[in-house]
């Protein structure tokens, strides 16, 4: 058997081996590899054992901007110059009933500001954006990066979908990161993210890290350890970003489902709903005012309250609708125009007692939603964009015995009975009052004398 | 993004995630892992992953051994039953000048012994044994496994190319570890050192764990770490092992190159030669005998020394050589049966002081043997069997200022001339008497109450 060879760097093995070892690899090295697998030139399994040595042993402050960066020289760039508004782009690390980017996005253009989301397909739970706009008939998602740049300067916002030629090695590497249980990596999770944001160029970046049950970070801890990969990422290449860690311990809206999401959105939009996820819009939406704007938090904490309870938001909802194809009446009659379920079963609280909402395992909910129909399992799978969970009561409620706390929106009698038993498995109630979680666990900007 | 799913083993991914977070992979579970990859259904990158994170994080003993079970499994064995004599199998990790099999296996045959020897090629520094071999013209290296049990029973030897049947899954598993930096790794290594030689039935199993600069074990702590490791796999399938750990901080022979190696062999099998290749292998069949001849090892090692002296041991040579086709001149006069490099230039002594011969980098000069030609760079490389390196002297050597110290065979006088430059950058003299390093660093043998 033969020595391991000295680095030379000139075989893509030492960079493997550096990494196997644990020591840092040079910047022209890293940029060559990755740049190398975007090409086809270094093979997945070479690729995958440097993925586990990332996984395992990680990557130092300067190799994750360095991955960053070779990411995003792998493709094009989206420099969005014909957009004249202030330009803020949002990303959510995913979890259930997550409807945020629904809401923020119009909220936002409502209020000056210019949104061009590029957004991914849900794989899991339940759908992404594009699965749940697309329950809206006629919605287009393939939208030309002229098309695109002309609708968020007279829209202020827009949703498309990723572009393949922006950040194409990220697509390989996180199908790769997939096929090979290198996924849950703060670096890898890092690069990948911002990679497709400092793409695209913007005036702010905001990005809601979820923490719980629903999301891939399960303590606030391991969420604002990712926070922090993400804003100092964002620093190094001297742009503005903050990242908030928020509750993923149950869902977010009430909806679990594509076309019930949009439901919910479009109740928020005009006004009409309360809640967390309306809650967590109008935080982004005053964070990006207050920094594009320069204006106090709470003035525009106010303004984006004003916009969804005006109706402006919802107005620049169904502008956006319309332009991409799909029923602007959507926001005035979302029933009349989105695809319903045939069966609805209606779920009561059990017992005997008044009693308290405790929990509700959001992986859980999303799971049973998935097998409703409402997501996918593999890449390419369809999804169903009628079937969906209803859950009515938020941790920390007081219900009644016999009231209603979810409803099940299914193809049949059968799956709807066997989603009920998974959604009773899924929440937890009490006899004694439960706190209320906090909705946000904190920002995170970068640190002072950041580059 | 999705939560990472619980363990079912269903998933070959699942096994992956164990080993990348450090924990125990149940034995059906790791075992279907492996026979999948040698099937071709778990593709190469899922396999490299799974190798990173295995060495990264390293196996249990109860890991250890089901891998090698697994890749024992993966292909037929070798009962042996037509051969009557006490059967020992001999394996080396690798070194520069280690000529020690070629004398082994005669020797051992010349004690009543029975050694078949399968054998891979080379790949680095020098040839391996096969290459040497075949430096003698007709030698043949693929023998039926009817051949091989015939002339083993008839001569007591026989050494052949590695069986495509046995261990399939060793040879996929090296190659992909060979690609992925992942080849240094103590139960990798051991499970694909000992998966070869479990699966040929033999009485006795003696390792060769090199430790040094030429070596792939750095230190003989290193390498007392996969000593043991190989002997507790022997034990745990009730096979008796032995293990040294010797020095390979110099090169072992005086030869190191092809024919060059079998002339040094041969020399030794007369009774001519003197040195620590002679000492080596002299103990190595010392310990066969005396474990499976239930003698004294003192004994044994007399009778091993008288076998050389008396040329019995050469006789043995001489009928393996004719049984695979080759000419047993080459005991006689090797000279005149194997190719002769066109060029020889000879190295003395630079410097104006009497000289201690201080270091010789086994590697380096693994590596100017290999520029001349002696060895391969990749698998299926030509070899140039006439070519190579002497080196007269050992570490602790007083040497004369103009005393030749090495002779180099090469194709031209430019080559030859380069190679002299790599030779002197290699070794290093002092004024100060050098102690000698022992050769034997320790024998191993499984610990007491192993199953």
């Amino acid at each position: 058997m033969n020595r391991p060879r000295a680095s030379t760097w000139d075989d893509p093995r030492d960079v493997v081996a550096a990494k196997r070892d644990g020591h840092e690899v040079p910047g022209e090295a890293l940029r060559s590899f990755v740049l190398g697998y975007a090409r086809g030139e270094i093979p997945d399994y070479l690729a995958a054992a440097f993925l586990m040595a990332v996984f395992v042993n990680g990557l130092s402050r300067r190799e994750t901007a360095e991955l960053t960066r070779a990411m995003v020289a792998s493709g094009s760039t989206l420099p969005l110059s014909g957009v004249t508004r202030p330009k803020v782009d949002k990303h959510s690390t995913g979890g259930v009933a997550d409807g945020v980017t629904l809401v923020f996005a119009p909220l936002a253009a409502s209020l000056g500001l210019a949104v061009a989301k590029l957004s991914g397909r849900g794989l899991g739970h339940t759908g992404g954006t594009l699965d749940k706009l697309e329950s809206i008939p006629g919605f287009r998602t393939q939208l030309s990066l002229e098309e695109l740049e002309r609708q968020v300067e007279a829209i202020g916002c827009a949703v498309v979908g990723q572009s393949k030629d922006l950040v194409p090695a990220d697509g390989a590497l996180y199908a790769l990161r997939d096929a090979t249980a290198t996924v849950p990596s703060v670096p890898l999770i890092a690069s990948s993210v911002m990679s497709k944001k400092l793409a695209v160029e913007t005036d702010l970046i905001l990005l809601d890290v979820k923490a719980g049950s629903g999301a891939f970070m399960k303590t606030p801890d391991e969420a604002a350890e990712l926070a922090e990969a993400c804003v100092q990422l964002a620093a190094e290449w001297g742009r503005r970003a903050r990242a908030a860690v928020t509750d993923m311990s149950q869902p977010l809206g009430r909806a679990i489902g594509n076309a019930l999401e949009i439901v919910e959105a479009v109740g928020i939009l005009r006004g009409e709903e309360r809640g967390p996820l309306r809650d967590l819009a109008v935080a982004f939406a005053a964070e990006a005012v207050a920094i594009l704007h320069g204006r106090e938090l709470s003035d525009a904490r106010a303004a984006a309250e004003e916009a969804l309870d005006a109706g402006r938001a919802a107005e620049s909802f169904a502008r956006m609708v319309h332009a991409q194809g799909g029923d602007p009446n959507v926001v005035d009659d979302p029933w009349n125009v989105l695809p319903a379920a045939p069966v609805r079963l209606e779920l009561a609280v059990p017992g005997s007692n008044l009693r308290y909402f405790e929990a509700a395992d959001a992986e859980a909910l999303g799971r049973a939603a998935m097998w409703l129909g409402a997501g996918r399992v593999r890449k390419g799978d369809p999804i169903d964009p009628a079937v969906g969970i209803e859950l009515l009561a938020k941790v920390g409620d007081e219900v009644q015995v016999g009231e209603t706390i979810a409803v099940i929106h299914a193809r049949d009698k059968d799956r709807a009975q066997a989603c009920a038993g998974l959604v009773l498995d899924a929440v937890r109630l009490s006899d004694e009052p439960v706190p209320i979680r906090p909705l946000i666990h904190g920002w995170h900007q970068a640190s002072e004398g950041s580059p």
